[in-house]
């Protein structure tokens, strides 16, 4: 395989964009990572783009085609990918074979959604189709209600508390108050979370991402190509992908996603490297049990060591493994389809030293967990500066 | 990039299938071409799937990691590729390169629509999000009504009549009849279809293909390693994809594909061949129109001799160059996101002369071509036995 690197990266700021339409974000995010790569557009060879959920949320499907036509990048092949939350890391990963195959040598790679013109029950019925539409939405079981049943087996299990889950939340809004591209930039504490509306017991509004419009994008080249466009080549030095059990019942654990941990095996497997290596990570904590989660999953900390951990602060920024710096889905917010992009994003600017005020010191290999569902498909990727 | 091969390929009878659901469908295909290709599921590296609408039509999103699920192939990652009509060409397209990469050996490529749950106008509408649903379907363009214009367009600048399109139903409606998993096997005049119900003037509902369930799948391995696994290695010797405006208004020709053309430049450059060494092909039939454009753009007959070659019979079995042996997606049918795949499938049944009673004789070199929408997207494939 040839070796792949990320020359440019870019995204919309993240929130609820009223004046902005689908093209419109993907249009933004595109140009600010083409411009990033300091490359003309009739360089680029091919396009994939990850988006979960546009035929329901906007009527719209072909999402490729129509990218490439709104970016301008006719008659170049675009390819939609769709995997749920995960669906943004999924486009990386074609991308990622893309390039490494020798099919194409420039690629951009992006992800969006437009979520927030559609009321909250109808949006929260569309993303219950990540989870198994005839097992668990049917019957009730949007994705509040199947993370809190994980969140009460984690409390069971290993005596994880409220208080712990709430400071993943504080945690991640004191990073995204450093991002200027994400939806909530402001401070909370714990009694903010604690003290916040029900959502599905025992998770509350501020244990929840949010509903979120944006785009971001990256652009890959192959490794040895890379210089010649930017002094900062970031190379992407593994990518895993996994699946389990769409359904939470039929899984083995429910405090647990195995799909987390077999691809955590192959990254980390395909990287010679171990946990111990990675300096910061972006997670996917779409809930604040799906961090506590990912962070043991991941192998950062033993099993049930997640909540006391972030507790004491060691998953902060300046702790033993900086989480979400860039405020991750709680507080950056989570368009889906994007996600898993903007986490790539937020690894390059980590180790490219521009992440500003929230940048992790001597940044040199992050990592990137984006899940899709209730943690049927689970991507990782690992990256490193040069 | 490495070679790679077909070694196994199966798929459902297409049609309306009230008795089975999605998963039921995905199953039975990829059962078919696992059992043909004479693996054990544990070889089974990675999966891609093609499918259009499933957020719509079924309420399900997150496909790949359903059909992991249901087709028992947890934990290896399997992933949703969406572009319209091409779906699962472009599905086929990542496999391909997943293989190339070396990222993967042996890799199952499916496609799978569900669409007979729902009434027609809704499908329709849903369909019509293959086009651009701002400036097309909110106004009221479906897709017979777009075909209608480039018809109309194609009819004016060279002379193409109803009854040329009209044979174009009846040759795939005769081939058809000799395929045991088409939805429609009878055959029909040029009168049953110059009679039937108007559509979208000129097009007529024998002009139009059908509303159908289906799945279709295709195992591919390294060429290195393909004869361990079958006598009979298919090898997809180029593969290529172009896009154009997503709009028909946009276009620089309505008579013509411009996305066929530039895709069919690169496929014959890379498999280093000319149209006269392609002994037959499954092209995009969505409409009658469509497979005289496309006969054309694939440089099969020069620009406006489509019609008067359908109507001569140069393009049935026996002909020049036999088109749709399958029935095309007007007799065969067109589960979106299947009819990608069942290309396939039909080319493999060709080159290893399985194709019974619509046999190519002495079939060596074949093509397909899959459309997403009304043209945006354009994928082809060249595939050789060995």
């Amino acid at each position: 395989m040839r070796k792949v690197a990320i020359i440019g990266a870019g995204m919309t700021p993240f929130g609820e964009h009223w004046e902005q339409g689908f093209r419109d974000l993907v249009v933004e995010a595109g140009l600010h990572a083409i411009e990033d790569a300091g490359i003309s557009g009739d360089r680029i060879d091919a396009g994939f783009v990850g988006t979960m959920a546009s035929g329901r949320l906007i009527g719209q499907e072909h999402i490729g085609a129509l990218i490439a036509d709104y970016m301008g990048l006719n008659p170049i092949p675009v390819t939609r990918v769709e995997g749920a939350c995960a669906s943004g890391s999924l486009a990386l990963r074609q991308g990622l074979m893309a390039v490494a195959s020798g099919m194409h040598d420039i690629v951009v790679v992006g992800g969006v959604e437009k979520m927030t013109d559609l009321g909250i029950n109808t949006v929260s019925d569309i993303l219950g189709g990540a989870g198994d539409q005839e097992w668990e939405l049917f019957l009730g079981a949007t994705f509040p209600a199947i993370y809190a049943l994980m969140a009460r087996r984690h409390m069971q299990e290993f005596g994880t508390t409220e208080e712990m889950m709430a400071s993943v939340a504080v945690k991640n809004h004191k990073h995204g108050a450093k991002n200027k591209y994400a939806q909530f930039q402001n401070e909370i504490t714990i009694d903010t979370v604690l003290k916040s509306k029900m959502v599905a017991d025992p998770l509350k509004v501020f244990d929840c991402s949010p509903i979120t419009d944006g785009a971001a994008c990256v652009v890959l080249a192959p490794l040895d190509m890379a210089h010649s466009f930017t002094k900062k080549p970031i190379e992407i030095v593994a990518s895993a992908q996994a699946s389990d059990h769409i359904a939470l019942h039929s899984r083995e654990s429910m405090s647990s996603l195995k799909a987390t941990k077999v691809a955590a095996k192959k990254v980390y497997d395909m990287a010679r490297m171990t946990p111990k290596d990675i300096q910061f990570t972006e997670v996917h904590d779409c809930f604040t049990i799906a961090e506590i989660m990912a962070i043991e999953d991941l192998g950062f900390f033993p099993k049930g060591k997640g909540g006391p951990a972030s507790l004491e602060g060691r998953t902060a920024l300046g702790g033993d493994i900086p989480v979400n710096t860039s405020g991750g889905l709680k507080a950056c917010g989570h368009p889906v389809g994007a996600t898993g992009v903007k986490q790539a994003v937020e690894a390059v600017w980590q180790l490219r030293g521009q992440a500003e005020g929230r940048q992790v010191k001597d940044a040199h290999i992050g990592m990137t967990h984006n899940v899709g569902g209730s943690g049927a498909t689970a991507v990782i990727h690992i990256y490193r500066n040069l």
